[in-house]
């Protein structure tokens, strides 16, 4: 059975990395790629939807999860809990179906340890003024709301050397294309291309 | 100084590899990605350029480069030597451009082992039948020697899974879309995205 590839997507605020992930996943079918959906304890909000958004969990339930080892990563945020459930993940990936993994370097760390089958992507914005420019967003935020943010996407951006490809996003498209290139790639490696291919093979070295 | 990639392709004859290389190298300068010229001792043919199919030198200069271990591989095919200079591909290499090495297996083993940050490719046919059908070529061959064809392709296609990658050449198109998306691929890969982009990333870095 072909198994489908976790990919690891990190990035500062303001490098385009959800627009880029919507962009992929929109010109593929479901049973070719998904995005990895969290457990939370956070209430629902108006339009998401189980599933779809967030796996929606109690706090107890969580709890029960942890203890069961059941999480790839999770963390707390602002008294909320998010995690990444490993059955969930693994059953996705068994059906052959790659699966992106939008997470900051803290929990990227995380799950290379425990999949170290996993490929990890960082992508960073074209230059400074760009990344300044996309954190001050529509000029609503004061001065140090927006230095924050800056010190944020700085120290996820120091950890970019822990990832296995780095995506430059100037040119959305082109960075788009890497993308896509890099997913082609992983499938095109021997391991993965002799099981898809047995028949052939074997066809092939028959008299 | 960003290095290039030295890749290593084979197939058996009938996979198409000749056409998918020359196409590639036709859609980027040679600046950017190269193919490897051999070193032979047999004779120029009419039509052919020193430089350009093969550097040709005498049989006394291809043994003294041998005694020099300048070639990462040789062999002798019909009374001819046909080598592959490491100077020359490391020259290549060091300007940052890529290196497309037309080999066989045995090449391809020498080749990994001297170089083993090279990358290998193998291409197939897609079927048995269309292998077959290439290695026949125009009808004129005896059946004797599209037999021996035949089986000097299936002992090539036997080492197929001593390569990093694997492309089936049903398509043309879409094999050559995916020869371009492995070269991508490398070029996205941390180390060398480090090197190119090293301005950026202590910019993006500072304060």
């Amino acid at each position: 059975m072909v198994k489908g590839t976790l990919y690891i997507i990190s990035a500062p605020s303001g490098a385009g990395k959800s627009s880029l992930i919507q962009a992929l996943l929109k010109t593929q079918p479901t049973y070719d790629m998904q995005v990895s959906i969290s457990h939370t304890t956070r209430e629902k909000r108006p339009g998401e939807a189980e599933g779809e958004h967030y796996y929606y969990v109690s706090v107890d339930e969580f709890q029960r999860l942890i203890a069961e080892e059941a999480f790839l990563e999770y963390a707390e945020v602002f008294g909320n809990y998010y995690g990444t459930s490993r059955p969930m993940i693994e059953r996705v990936l068994s059906q052959g179906i790659d699966v992106f993994l939008d997470i900051d370097w803290q929990g990227a760390r995380q799950i290379r340890e425990k999949m170290p089958q996993s490929r990890s992507i960082f992508i960073l914005p074209p230059s400074k003024d760009e990344l300044v420019r996309r954190l001050q967003g529509r000029g609503q935020d004061s001065d140090e709301i927006i230095a924050k943010r800056m010190n944020k996407a700085v120290q996820e951006i120091s950890h970019y050397d822990e990832y296995d490809y780095l995506i430059i996003n100037d040119d959305f498209d082109l960075a788009l294309h890497d993308l896509k290139a890099i997913i082609r790639t992983e499938r095109l490696r021997l391991d993965r291309q002799k099981m898809r291919n047995e028949a052939l093979i074997s066809k092939l070295l028959a008299d």
